[in-house]
């Protein structure tokens, strides 16, 4: 008898027949004798219909009552999914925020999940599927309390850490994590395999499966998560602790992001306190700067840096360091149609020759590196926008991943 | 410093604009110096909507989930309102259901508020309205409970006693009780106070303003109600103990129902038991007999027996009376085209001459009636459903209601 939480987020629950549906999966896991926490979602579309209301009312609607009707959302899948299972004859029951209870710190809105009773649904464990909203506490006050948008995965895994459960199964509409977006590279491949390192590499690169947080907190507690579908019954992927990874593959998967826009400060004073001073006024305008590379001085006086931004901020960065007293330089150039393309890869490190490989395969297809960067398990470049899809199909094929 | 129970039905907090519009009624009130209590409903057509969510998963849905699903419709208003009042620089803070608590006591879907913690909320009223959700509350093992469809007006009623509030505030979508239906009879008019009895005898004759389980509440704890519009100005209608009306007309309201059908049962046995042998078959069968007349017997062996029945069910109702053995009479007429016309009036016992002046005045106009039952604040004919309006109207003038 397997202990196991598993998530389903709006989409998987988003009308009567889906939440029927998710019913029946439980009904499976109940079958096959294993206990069962179902963390749910609003039902798609409902938490913004809410949000709306809200904004319709007052642009800065009170913090509190926001939590109360948010809250509202999950409430309903709770009760609708309970009422789904005990029709199948599966004993199930909704616990609220509040009958657990949730306990949360933090403000309103952005709340974070600090203790549970456990003992409560563990018992009841013993006679049915609990059934619990994801996304919410209650504050030491008796207030309703939420976790802040985006944070439903990492309550799931939260809730398999304090329930010492098996493993956290995230159910969404993608059937797992590819080596790049099936919609985009028709070659990308479903990724078995892979390792907390290597999932928050490629979630902050742009896949966009799992949300980051939930990962971060998977990988602090080690919870193992299993991503699948929630309308097939094809197998997902696992994301656990790397070293229990096999890697007979050097590169995992291959992410881009596009809408990048470079900008080159040239013959910048090579002196200490001149990369502090370019990217202190940016940092207080909430630009955010992605990659950064400074190349040696050839005169030793004088130096050229590049980072990479978001294009929108492109103009306001402009306007920033042209203004800026503190920031001397001989010429600013930009390049405002570029993409990063980065090979994602755990086993990369104790594999010679993947940087060569990288860019001669891109070489072999006149695909021109604007800007390189490195970390351990990760290698970026910057090459034109135009170009983002044929280096991704090519980085596939030298690295095995069709 | 008053303290007042407002209550604010579906319709009347329906969408956000109409929300906005009831915080400014409740602004309205905190400025004249009272100390509010909100007590909101759903949504108009919310409740309806997550029921029948829950008749697509199962027609016999669980009532514990259910209570769980439905009570979020009026969480959502609490929020709403709130916000809008917060919007409006007026303290408030929406109390749901487990945070006061309201404790009930009998089965899901139909439950009776049998106490709340008042204190919390009387130490809240002198900083700010304090906004509650109506028909819901918690059982003694924490899980929630609903009252039961139609009983929000009820709940107001009773948290009005509970918190020993000066009035109860019924806001609708009807500016008030009428002494017939405005909509159908253009001469009816507004009554300014009614005791609870004729507010009775009005609601359950037709006048569909106030849940009856409401005004038997209201009397129950003599609280004084009063119905208004969200959506005018003007005064309502109060509803209040009968000794505190100055009666200075014997009727207070014309009451009509149609759809009504008669049925008599002509030469039957005069001896004990034969009206039981008649009704009981009749019960069974969940058949609603309204009306029942029995002549006085002219040849002291057999009597008829008229009554009257929801036209739908004369049918079924003829069926039982023609099968059922115990039940002997020499010929069986109805006619299905029947109306119940009905004047109401606390005074009427005082004032002499009310039945003769209804009789006159229905035969100068040509109405034949059909039958006749009185109670002490009630008389009521049973006429050919083509002269109903015609009849109202006659009353209206009789009795000086125009």
């Amino acid at each position: 008898m397997i202990k196991k939480v598993l998530k389903f987020g709006g989409t998987s629950v988003g009308t009567i027949e889906r939440i029927q549906h998710v019913a029946n999966i439980i009904k499976g896991e109940v079958e096959a004798g294993n206990k069962i926490i179902a963390v749910v979602s609003a039902m798609a579309g409902k938490t913004n219909e809410l949000f709306n209301f809200s904004k319709n009312i007052d642009d800065n609607f009170d913090k509190r009552e926001l939590d109360v009707l948010l809250s509202s959302g999950e409430q309903v899948t709770c009760a609708l999914l309970a009422g789904a299972l005990l029709k199948l004859k599966i004993k199930a029951k909704s616990w609220l925020n509040w009958q657990i209870p949730i306990l949360t710190e933090g403000e309103h809105n952005n709340a974070r999940i600090i203790n549970m009773n456990v003992e409560k649904i563990n018992k009841f464990l013993n006679d049915g599927v609990a059934i619990i909203p994801g996304f919410q506490g209650i504050s030491s006050e008796g207030d309703i309390t939420t976790i802040g948008r985006g944070g439903s995965d990492a309550t799931a895994v939260a809730f398999a850490k304090l329930f010492d459960a098996k493993t956290c199964e995230i159910y969404t509409d993608v059937d797992g994590v590819y080596s790049s977006d099936p919609n985009k590279i028709p070659v990308a491949k479903k990724i078995k395999n892979i390792s907390y390192d290597e999932m928050l590499e490629l979630s902050s690169l742009g896949a966009k499966v799992m949300q980051p947080s939930a990962v971060q907190t998977a990988m602090m507690y080690n919870v193992p998560i299993e991503v699948k579908s929630t309308f097939t019954n094809r197998e997902g992927t696992k994301i656990f602790d790397q070293q229990n990874i096999d890697y007979s593959k050097s590169v995992t998967g291959v992410a881009y992001s596009k809408d990048d826009a470079k900008i080159t400060l040239m013959g910048v004073e090579d002196k200490p306190g001149v990369a502090a001073n370019i990217f202190e006024p940016l940092n207080k305008a909430q630009i955010n700067v992605d990659m950064v590379i400074q190349n040696i001085s050839s005169n030793q006086k004088t130096t050229d840096i590049t980072f990479t931004i978001k294009r929108d901020d492109l103009e306001k960065t402009q306007d920033i360091l042209k203004k800026n007293k503190n920031i001397e330089y001989k010429e600013i150039t930009y390049n405002d149609k570029v993409a990063k393309v980065s090979i994602v890869g755990a086993g990369m490190v104790s594999t010679p020759g993947v940087t060569y490989k990288m860019f001669r395969g891109l070489a072999d297809d006149k695909i021109n590196i604007l800007a390189i960067s490195t970390s351990e398990i990760k290698l970026s470049v910057i090459i034109n926008e135009e170009n983002t899809l044929k280096a991704v199909k090519k980085l596939h094929t030298i690295f095995e991943l069709e």
